[in-house]
């Protein structure tokens, strides 16, 4: 008989070529197909002496080559694409069989493919993958969702081949049908915000402080020292210290000044406001992506009048109040984030670990960072906590950060420096911890115009003014 | 025979039969029903007085009672009930008859409605009503899309009864399919800004400035006379006024500060999304409501380390800033609802005047205002206008405020007071007149992580540096 594999990666552009070599170098049998075989056939001829590729022409080929219950990844572009490869290997699987979706698969379709397949015996497993090509390769965070006897068979092998940090495998089974896709999205949701937060740092020590690239290249290498300690932050240093070859610029002043984005971040905030959980560091992050995109609105925008920071050094260096301000903010983002995983749990009923999504985001993804372990403390302790900025240790961080962080946003606000991310944390921070709201005005509007009722701080129902007549109260 | 109704209304909860009053009051023979048939008859028993009705006890009589091509409004919940009646009605009607869906229906719905019942070769015309009970009884602002054919037959009926502003009336053909339900949308996106940046200013007045709800309500009284004067000024005005008969309290004490929702705000912001508009002021006013809901975040969060506002009475009045304010960061608002309107009619081939919305919204609706006039006029004199920023009212309006706005957001954020308004209306408004923005710092960090390429500002073509080797920039 032949040698049959232990799992089965189909689609092999870079992520799954990598994530295929991965699981061969960690010395397992590895079923390889693509849609055309050119693909299948480079890879067993540039990375065959890595491990045991079995590669095969046809999707029936490919199925035959694996043990049972066979495993089978499938890591092609989401949406219509992956239908299509699910529709063409379910004839062909057996009771008990796992596909596993490793694209960017929205978490509303992995629940609708979950439930189909489970309706044939078919286990399915949306997981999110993170780390991009070098983490496929060399361990990512994994993020699978789907039923717990899939995990059974799958974990060990995506343990097994995911980032380590500390020991521990950056990859746990994250709860039933769409959640692990979810969580993968809300991880990129939180990457956009970390990143617009990373920038605006950026652009105040360079436009309010005058520092030059190569400077703030300098400070983020410090900071990445301390406690925003961060492969963003560390990236950030390295790309601000590369210089153009070409000009002999600054390596960013030669990039043009557009953000693109793939739709995980719209996604995240699409999901958070049907769950009512507002992330406003994502949105304004999605948001300024947008804007910095709308060349032609930009370029009559111009010229519009307002300062532009200072130009020039400032006498006394903004460097610690950005780090306070960068901390916090990101704290707040990180919390927004959380309370939409939280959320998300609760209404999909996935009872998702927040402390260990922290654990896992450790390593392989891209916003691995040592204030990961402080979330994952935070949630050991109280794993039901309403919010990250009421555990201890973030109370204390936002506490030090007070008076850093509001000068930092009124400064940008008074030198015409554009800070949507630390302005909204601030903001989210205040409305979160206002004794009250001037949200009551708002309802009362509502009752005014739309008869939309209201409630009483001391008395129990609703109630409406006759605004257009005597203004007597009602209890409806 | 027996005499025929020019149209019908069915679903005589207080909108459809407010609407059908109006309609009666006009000298029109209204056909009217309900699915449960109580509701047809106190119609007719308290309001026959005003008009002629034709009360209907089924579907069918309800249609034979109409002249033809019939004209059938139908005012029920959005969603299914909408599917339901619309389902139950066409197998009565007729080649060319009308159904007007005066809900607020979702334009994705209406679109999908839309090019269901032109099959049938029945008219199906989503319209966006405006203005609440009273609105619906006294002249509402109507928005209808659907076919130019469908408008000429119910143009002159809605024109009639909506409301008129010097001479003109507050409807118009929006467009095809969804675009009249698009623009309602859009139209109550603002508002919920629109709402947002008046609770922050009272809250600023309030917390900042020590004044009293009732001198905050001579404020707005006064501001309504100038170029803020508008329904929503207005109503502010009397609820901050108004005192609380049961303790004697400033009524808007006594008002638990949670904002209900009832999802347009949402869906405008999902779309802006989809369309990748920034509309951060929508967003920002979205999740305010939703973060003033959480009552179990909030309580979990009272006592978070912060300033307070002042509590009292400030030695320089923060008033004269505070309108400046309220008025540039209304003004971005606008910018945004109107180009998120301009970014959906280029999308989906609807030719949407601006400047007729515009015109539109002047009566009837929950945002009329003054400064509606400006924006039509901004529109007149040029529809292809990027953005209202950069026309010159709205240009020198926005520079005279600069100075007093950017106090006003350094002022709140010293003194621990949210303003996720006003901030994140500064920042967009900074962002757009940036010369350069850190998202090229952003781009560069997606060409590090995930090598999704860059542009340069001196050379075509996209680029990627290798970044894990020899950081050489390859043309790709």
């Amino acid at each position: 008989m032949a040698e049959k594999a232990q799992i089965g990666v189909t689609g092999l552009a870079v992520m799954g070529r990598n994530l295929a070599r991965n699981l061969a170098r960690h010395g397992h049998v590895v079923a390889v197909h693509n849609r055309t075989p050119h693909r299948t056939r480079e890879l067993v001829e540039e990375y065959g002496h890595e491990g045991t590729f079995l590669p095969a022409q046809s999707a029936e080929e490919f199925v035959a080559s694996l043990e049972r219950p066979r495993r089978i990844v499938i890591m092609v572009q989401a949406g219509p694409a992956t239908d299509a490869v699910i529709d063409e290997l379910t004839p062909l699987l057996n009771p008990g069989d796992l596909i596993v979706d490793g694209g960017n698969a929205h978490f509303a379709d992995t629940r609708r493919r979950e439930e189909a397949l489970r309706k044939r015996w078919l286990h399915f497993v949306g997981a999110g993958i993170s780390g991009g090509e070098e983490g496929a390769l060399h361990g990512p965070a994994i993020m699978p969702g789907g039923a717990p006897e899939a995990y059974e068979s799958l974990g060990p092998l995506l343990e097994g081949i995911a980032a380590q940090v500390d020991g521990e495998p950056c990859c746990t089974h994250v709860g039933p049908d769409g959640a692990g896709h979810f969580v993968k999205m809300v991880h990129n949701g939180i990457e956009y915000a970390d990143m617009q937060l990373i920038a605006e740092a950026y652009d105040l020590l360079r436009r309010a402080d005058g520092l030059a690239p190569a400077e703030i290249g300098a400070v983020f290498r410090g900071w990445n020292d301390g406690r925003l300690g961060s492969y963003l932050i560390e990236i950030t240093a390295e790309v601000l210290g590369h210089v153009d070859a070409a000009t002999g610029e600054p390596f960013v002043d030669v990039v043009q000044d557009r953000a693109g984005q793939k739709g995980t971040g719209r996604w995240t905030v699409q999901s958070a406001l049907d769950l009512g959980v507002p992330v406003t560091g994502i949105a304004e992050a999605v948001f300024a992506r947008s804007l910095s995109g709308d060349a032609e609105l930009r370029a009559a925008a111009a010229g519009l009048p307002g300062p532009l920071g200072t130009g020039r050094r400032a006498s006394g260096s903004l460097v610690a109040d950005v780090e306070q301000a960068l901390y916090a903010s990101k704290i707040v983002a990180y919390a927004q984030g959380f309370h939409q995983m939280q959320a998300a749990s609760a209404e999909y009923g996935w009872k998702i670990d927040p402390g260990a999504m922290a654990r896992i985001w450790r390593g392989g993804c891209i916003i691995r960072a040592r204030f990961l372990d402080r979330i994952r403390a935070a949630y050991a302790g109280a794993p039901e906590l309403p919010s990250l900025l009421v555990d201890d240790y973030f109370l204390e961080a936002v506490r030090g950060a007070q008076e850093s962080w509001r000068r930092v946003v009124a400064t940008a606000a008074e030198l015409g420096i554009p800070v949507p991310g630390f302005a909204s944390a601030l903001a989210y921070y205040d409305g979160l911890r206002a004794p009250r709201l001037p949200a009551a005005l708002i309802q009362a509007q509502r009752d005014f115009f739309g008869a939309h009722t209201y409630r009483r701080v001391d008395r129990d129902g609703s109630f409406h003014v006759a605004w257009g007549g005597d203004r007597r109260e009602t209890l409806c």
